[in-house]
């Protein structure tokens, strides 16, 4: 089994955007009728959304994603925290039709209601109601809900921790994953979403969150950012620090995903970072999308370069699916009781 | 010969800190005495400052480092626009002293008077002095006068158009180089400064920069940030933007130093960079200070790596001087002079 951790709906049809404008026009014109909650797309038209994903998938070789809204329109700076609630649970619960729709191909983790200068304490029961109500098994945790200025508390602020209690609760994860960004010196994929995740990466380091919650687990994606290329420097850093190694500190709570997209990247991340600390990810359809002129393949086909790597039959096991039963241990559940239904 | 591109003056005598202490103290209480900008520091202190410096050029087999004011000491943020002038100065007339001490072993690249909000057309004159009355070879540019919040535009508008105009006159490059972070969220050398290496490559290529100025060249540091490990992604980007490759569109004008404290990071670093563009540097005595408990050796000893890769020696003598000498065209005159005078 290959599980990809990491797929954002970012083909969902057209009514969901028109939700969004709808509901953003009218933060600036109230006349404008409220959109509906509930948006007129049938299930065939959000199967004819998928099959892109379903495609790549099969071609791939790939079988499970774990999927959740587009993280470029969770754009939590926008409007108010009630804006981002009711955007966050239409989106949500999209995820949760996709997955009713295809339940071996997705498995859902949800957007969270975040919005600038609000406590993620209002994270927690959307959290609840996508975990213990549609069966999804984490989520994503937008470090800078500001979306470029990074005004809010950093991640390992106490400020946090009433959504942490709830992961820890639930036993879900959260991948550490920036939205789009207003700010003009961040392109939001070239550099918002690096820099978020070098930025999560530093501030763990230099935290004691998780001497706070031993359980709690964060996925760091897009290869980590830039600390995998930087090991040498977080381990002098952590050492200066008087800390203990990197391992010890951090990789009981902290993973790296494979979206990273060429061959020496992926080398790299393979040779510093333990293999127990890997999941398997694409971000397929995502932030690149053609075809890489050098090798003749998707640059997000990520399987392809793994497969290169001279890594033992157990060490791929884990990278490919067993990391993500461990980080996300509410799969397997969801996954047996597919078995069942099928 | 070889050349360290990027060495701050990280070690400078306690006058320093005191000026620029009762500097930002009298912004408080303008009943402070005016610190006097003739710091009182004897050359014997300087040369004694020094001694870590230059044990490590002889040890390590280096000659010649182009050396700056500390990066964190810059902190454009701080006070006003005249605050950063006079502070910058003070800084600058230090390096000098330095150089002048050690010519053989320094030479001079300037910090500029930036400050959040102000045109950087007001580093002009700094720029002029240090290069054409101090000798110096470059400046260092922060990316975010702000220190930390990205309030400023970015290095691709127009806002920065004047110190380039003065920087192409004078035919001197810019590193990329941020400074401290007031921001909690970002770490200072663990996240603030890949982030804006990040940040500022990612502006590079999604502007026109290069065609308004074809002979302006930038060294990014610490390895370009997270770009070598991501340069598939930012290949991808660029094709998905119908832009030209990434060697075409930025190669001819952007450089990466050898700030990279592992052998896997340097690894990746001349896979993926050509060694045209690549620059040998270490930033010591800086950001970590440590021995590596893996080698035996010093995180910062970069020199170390570069003499593992298996390249050719035409490709070697590229990395440790010759692009120095291409990218910084006044280091030349400048030796030259110094022969002739020694």
């Amino acid at each position: 089994m290959i599980i990809d951790c990491h797929g954002h709906y970012t083909t969902a049809p057209a009514p969901l955007a028109q939700f969004r404008d709808r509901q953003l026009a009218r933060l600036i014109d109230p006349a404008i009728a409220k959109p509906v909650r509930e948006l007129s797309i049938s299930d065939d038209q959000l199967r004819e959304s998928l099959q892109k994903q379903l495609t790549f998938q099969r071609e791939r070789g790939t079988d499970l994603t774990i999927f959740s809204p587009r993280a470029g329109g969770m754009s939590h700076h926008s409007g108010t925290e009630h804006t981002s609630v009711e955007w966050t649970q239409v989106c949500n619960d999209l995820i949760h039709r996709v997955v009713q729709l295809y339940p071996s191909n997705f498995v859902g983790v949800c957007q969270l209601p975040q919005s600038p200068g609000v406590s993620p304490a209002n994270c927690i029961e959307e959290l609840e109601r996508c975990v213990t109500e549609l069966g999804f098994i984490g989520c994503n945790i937008n470090p800078d809900p500001t979306d470029g200025y990074w005004t809010d508390p950093p991640l390992t602020d106490r400020y946090w921790y009433p959504l942490y209690e709830k992961m820890v609760e639930l036993d879900v994860p959260g991948m550490v994953h920036v939205s789009c960004s207003c700010n003009p010196n961040f392109h939001a994929v070239g550099a918002h979403y690096l820099n978020g995740d070098t930025a999560a990466f530093m501030q763990f380091l230099q935290s004691k969150l998780f001497q706070d919650f031993p359980t709690l687990r964060f996925v760091i994606p897009h290869g980590g950012g830039a600390v995998p290329y930087h090991w040498g420097r977080y381990r002098g850093i952590a050492l200066d620090l008087k800390l203990p190694p990197l391992e010890e500190l951090l990789l009981n709570n902290v993973y790296f995903d494979t979206c990273v997209y060429h061959q020496p990247g992926i080398d790299l991340l393979s040779e510093v970072i333990p293999a127990d600390n890997i999941l398997f990810a694409s971000e397929m359809v995502g932030a690149v999308r053609g075809i890489d002129p050098l090798t003749g393949h998707y640059f997000d086909d990520t399987k392809r370069y793994l497969d290169h790597l001279p890594l033992s039959s157990e060490d791929k096991d884990k990278i490919f699916y067993k990391n993500a039963l461990k980080v996300y241990p509410r799969l397997e559940k969801v996954l047996a009781e597919r078995e069942i239904a099928s």
